[in-house]
Order: C-alpha cells, then structure tokens, then sequence
C-alpha cells in the first residue's frame, strides 16, 4: 500500500466545480506540496501557478495539454506533465484518483 | 489552518457509491487512523466496524443514528458519534467535508 510517511495534511478539502473536483493538500518535510485529488466525470480547465505533475492512479480520462490541439487519453494509471502559468482541459470519463505534485522551477 | 502533523497518508482514495462519497486515511504515529473524505449530495447507509466520530467540516446534511427514529440536521459544522458495528444514514444536500475518527473500544 504506498502512502506519503512523515507529513503534514490539511484537514479542509480543496474544493473545485461544485465538489466534482476536491483535493487534499499534502505538505512535505522539505516544503514541497502535493495534492491527493478525485475527478467525478466532467469536462474541467484547469489553471497553473506552478509546473504540475498529474499521476493518475485510477480512472479513464482525456487531457488537452495546453499548446496542443490532440488530446491524449489515459485508462487506469498514466501521468503528464503542465507547465507553469498555463491551462490545461480534462475530459473525464469515470471517477479518477490523482496524484498532484508541484515544482518549483 | 488546521492540519494533522507527522502523519501518513495513503496515496490511492478509498472510493464509494460511484466516488459519491470518497476519502483518504490518515495513520497518526499512535497507530491509531482518521479519515478525511468528501460527501456529494445523496443519501447513503453505512455501516460501522469500530465506533466512529464524524465531524462535519463544511456541508449540509441530515443523519439518522442507529435506533434513532429522527433524523438530526447539521449545517455548517457539526459532529456525531455512532457506535461500533451498526448502522447510519445520511441524507448529504451539498457538498460535505468530514473528519471520520475510528476508536478501538
């Protein structure tokens, strides 16, 4: 069972599009934040402050990474990457569990 | 900013009625667990292992205890206790934030 050890974890909820989109903020010994997050099915944009890693640990959904016109479609586990201060659209198709990391560039 | 410190939280969410109700575990150094999760409206029986404390963060939801014949309104925050290996329901009518609390009697 992976998990995050040695952490700090802030008890309200992030909350996005009526609840559709909810986040738990994960801060890290070193300062660095993730978010534990669930997708109900939607059609989301989504805004960057900082570089995003998204791991989808379950779910099937497709993302339209900003610059593009293709989107890519991930079914069960996959990951992408957004740049900083760019949008990016997910189309999701069932209920999906992620992986939000930040980096500071 | 309320959070819990030195904790572990595991990373997959644990996902009910279709990620209506969603939440992830908390393990505290003690040994001892939470869970923060997510409630979307909706009206939903659970049932109990070990005796279990919710308290509400944010939301509006009806409950119904075990052995109860009314149903108690909470709005905003709000918490309740409900016994090990029983049953409750909740009539969820927004988006609810909660901290669950498993006790070993």
């Amino acid at each position: 069972m992976s998990s995050f050890e040695n952490v700090t974890v802030v008890t309200k909820a992030n909350v996005y599009f009526d609840g559709k989109v909810t986040s738990r903020t994960v801060i890290f010994t070193d300062g660095t934040k993730k978010t534990l997050g669930i997708l109900m099915p939607g059609e989301y944009e989504f805004g960057t402050d900082l570089k995003e890693i998204m791991e989808i640990q379950s779910g099937e959904l497709n993302v339209l990474l900003p610059g593009s016109s293709e989107w890519i479609s991930i079914s069960g586990e996959g990951e992408f990457t957004v740049p900083a201060n760019s949008k990016f659209k997910l189309d999701v198709k069932t209920v999906s569990d992620y992986i939000c990391s930040y980096i500071s560039e």
